[in-house]
């Protein structure tokens, strides 16, 4: 793939988000294709974690990314390089994406020949819990300088995401953030949250957060 | 200030926004109060900076603060701690405060007896963008951690600021984060941004951005 595709999404009309949600999900599975919707703040790390993700599994699956970004494609480029498809979606000023957008950059991705389509969401910590996208799952990233009082300020997050990426942890002596604190407060929110801290700079923890998605991917593709 | 004060606000009805910022603006320049709209990511270190720099400059002038956040008042708490008043604004979900939020929120405040009243809007890049506060000045935080690749993602951000305070600047060794760059970035928006590179955490450039402050406060309160 050569030319880098970008969509620009205007303000969705639909009425109900979620019985768009649904729709999409049901597809996803009918198609046997494990759909992951990457949220957290801007600069935690998304992109640089997608990449690691997407080096460690290549060679295994099947994988297309949809960057989703107010106005640049830096991230979409950067995804290019790892050699599987992406695209970009603008969103024309709009915080998060929503089951409709979401759709819309599917049908331009086309999945048709991948195992695992993954979306990373506008950098945000409050719309995109609000709008479920359909997502056969939901990550989350906060990585260690943001601070382990996050569940309290973001609690809908927490309370959404299937997955909580605790990122940047090679700098954890630096910072005043206590792990234990943070599992706590996550755990209090959702109790079935999967944590795995992981460094997308240095591989640690990428093992133990590949191995959770080979397990989905196995799930989807297995399920009826 | 014994007990802590918390303000519901739902979705604004007003049809403009503008307009009522420009209310706004008038009607703090015409009191002599110096209203600063303070903006960032989630976790970039707002309330940390905030306590700084009201330990400056409590003793030279009366300061107020204003906390919006989704849900919780734990930032408020820390505020009250300085020994400054302050309020919690809850903004019901929403991502970012308009006008109508603030002056609601300045009337519970409370700014005959003040200098400067400050507001720590919603932690996000985005939406606090679009909305003109009324506030005099505006000013962002971008912590290191976040990256020197912003400006690209989140330029209305950068274009709206007057001033950016570069955080977390102790830590600039450990991090692939260029001053060099993010200054060319954020310029390139932004040609009259101040910019301060600061640390919360040490001290360090909370004297040149507090200067500016000084000066800042001093206009508001000298001009007719």
């Amino acid at each position: 793939m050569d030319e880098l595709k970008v969509i620009e999404i205007k303000k969705s009309i639909y009425e109900s988000n979620d019985v768009e949600a649904a729709k999409l999900k049901k597809d996803m599975k009918d198609k046997h294709v494990f759909l992951l919707n990457l949220m957290s703040s801007p600069g935690s790390g998304k992109t640089t974690t997608l990449v690691k993700t997407i080096e460690e599994l290549k060679s295994e699956m099947r994988i297309g990314v949809m960057e989703a970004d107010i106005d640049s494609d830096v991230d979409a480029r950067t995804i290019l390089k790892t050699g599987v498809k992406a695209i970009q979606i603008h969103t024309g000023g709009m915080c998060h994406l929503d089951a409709p957008m979401t759709k819309e950059g599917i049908e331009n991705l086309g999945i048709e020949d991948l195992d695992m389509a993954i979306l990373e969401n506008v950098g945000n910590l409050v719309c995109p819990a609000e709008f479920d996208t359909g997502a056969t799952k939901n990550a989350m990233i906060l990585s260690v300088p943001e601070g382990d009082d996050k569940p309290l300020k973001y609690p809908l997050m927490f309370e959404i995401a299937d997955v909580l990426l605790i990122n940047k942890i090679d700098v954890i002596d630096i910072f005043d953030f206590d792990i234990d604190v943070i599992k706590k407060r996550a755990k209090r929110l959702n109790p079935d949250i999967k944590i795995f801290p992981i460094s997308a700079r240095t591989g640690e923890g990428i093992k133990e957060w590949t191995d959770w998605l080979r397990s989905e991917v196995k799930f989807v593709k297995e399920s009826n």
